[in-house]
């Protein structure tokens, strides 16, 4: 719509904050960012962080309305934003919006996704990704399977452009915890192999996600052989976090066990995003489509269906 | 035989070490323990160790011949016993004894087991403390199923006194490192609830092995659970740590489903294996046998077929 102001739409995490100034039909036409994740905010001010964070661009548009997704909207945030029960879409979780004041407007905060049960699951922050990947790739939006790479993978169900159900993955928490304190990591360390280096073997990543798809041993037998193979004098000391990351991402599409038939993406940053990549070629899937940041997207279509863009 | 000199038999681990002085038929005379594993060995001196420990028993007895379990036969120990390959009984480890000049007389050493094929596993000390629960409850020679829960659980199949074929569950090591090093330890921390307290709460354990027993998630997705169930308020953060002890232990029967037919051994400490009978009647499997402290009756079982006692 002419003249109406751009949106500020931010990503706040739990370590980091990214805040972009949104035009005309979504289009970024600024942004900032600062290390200051709800567990860094200076002085815990949020309020503050805020005005420091946005007050250049406030002061060219006053009336702009401002939206944030992430942990900012935790218990341990700013404000809570209770989880919407899925299946959620955009309408869902437009409608679940919660303003906090900001001393220049409100606030509105995105709120996370619970899927109920006797095991229950959350999300906060992904729900927001997901949409934008959706609007990036609508063919997307009828039925596919998502996966959000990280300290704690997610792998969500789509249909309709709604977050049908979904499941966590402790891999990335996995990988650091048994790397820095567990026997597993002593003979990367050894080898003065930097864990996570960009030349990652893929010979050695791709036999760990091949032992867990072959194996019926089960993740906490299967992480032993990544000592006992190098005991052996069968697998290189150096190449044994890249068999661990293996195992771990195996892990997830043994048990996801996603159909080929439905389209797969994987969110997030792509030198991680590539191994996911490559263990569904090791499960006989196509390779999932990379999205490599569609947060702002997402904030805007949730935005646009809450009438603020 | 009368006049014959006691046997000198050591369990000599990573962390501590126990000297036994056997007498007819096995029976303990007299014990010694000292935190002197081989990674805290004083000076790094295991002769000086040995001497220490058992200098006023040679004196007493100076022809008594010497045999020792444990980490002591390892590449890090005081000289290394090859694996031998499983299957192996008392008499294949008999034959592979390794010994090492003590500078009163040599110290035999029991080699671990090795299993072999794509995926390795090895044992070392396990062999010894499993022959001696087999001389200790001869009813379990023929066919049984023997769990040494720990640091690093192993779960041995037994036929005709022999070691058949084994593996190897991370259970106390993944347990250690997501208490003190994951978000998962963070609830219970908060609570102030000591990990591995005597007041286990046996309904937050039961709980987690029967989710492992009753799910198709998978363990690095159910680990996920322990966080969820305190965020949805359904788990007390007290509970926690004994929820996760469930999810781990519930694992290893899940995997290694044990056949009801066969009987079933743990050995070890009374309050651990305590956890591991109440996951058998979870499983539906009878109550494993407790047998605690095996390792000098194993000991006297290899020496005795080695003709050294």
């Amino acid at each position: 719509m002419t003249g109406r102001p751009p949106l500020l739409a931010l990503d706040w995490g739990t370590s980091s904050v990214r805040a972009y100034l949104l035009g005309t039909d979504g289009a970024i036409m600024d942004t900032r960012a600062e290390p200051w994740g709800i567990m860094h905010t200076p002085g815990g001010d949020f309020a503050a962080a805020f005005t420091m964070l946005t007050g250049p661009w406030r002061d060219r548009f006053p009336d702009m309305k401002a939206i944030a997704s992430g942990m900012i909207g935790s218990a341990q945030g700013w404000r809570e934003a209770p989880y919407c029960e899925a299946p959620a879409g955009a309408a869902e979780l437009a409608a679940a919006l919660v303003t906090v004041g900001t001393g220049n407007g409100p606030l509105y905060l995105v709120p996370g996704v619970r899927r109920g049960g006797k095991i229950p699951n959350v999300m906060r922050g992904e729900e927001t990704q997901i949409l934008g990947a959706l609007s990036l790739a609508p063919d997307l939006e009828k039925d596919s399977m998502v996966i959000l790479p990280g300290t704690h993978s997610k792998w969500v169900s789509v249909h309709e452009s709604r977050i049908m159900d979904f499941a966590t993955y402790m891999t990335g928490e996995l990988f650091a915890v048994l790397r820095d304190h567990s026997i597993l990591g002593r003979p990367a360390k050894a080898a003065q192999r930097e864990a996570g280096a960009s030349e990652i073997d893929w010979p050695a990543f791709e036999r760990g996600a091949s032992t867990v798809r072959d194996s019926a041993e089960g993740l906490s037998a299967l992480l032993f052989s990544t000592r006992t193979l190098v005991l052996a004098g069968l697998m290189e000391p150096a190449h044994s976090l890249d068999y661990l990351s293996g195992l771990l991402i195996g892990e997830e599409f043994r048990v996801a066990r996603p159909e080929t038939q439905r389209p797969l993406t994987v969110i997030g940053d792509p030198a991680l995003c590539a191994r996911y990549q490559r263990a569904a070629s090791l499960f006989g899937l196509p390779a999932p489509r990379l999205i490599e940041n569609p947060c702002a997207t997402g904030l805007w279509r949730i935005a646009t269906m809450a009438g603020l863009a």
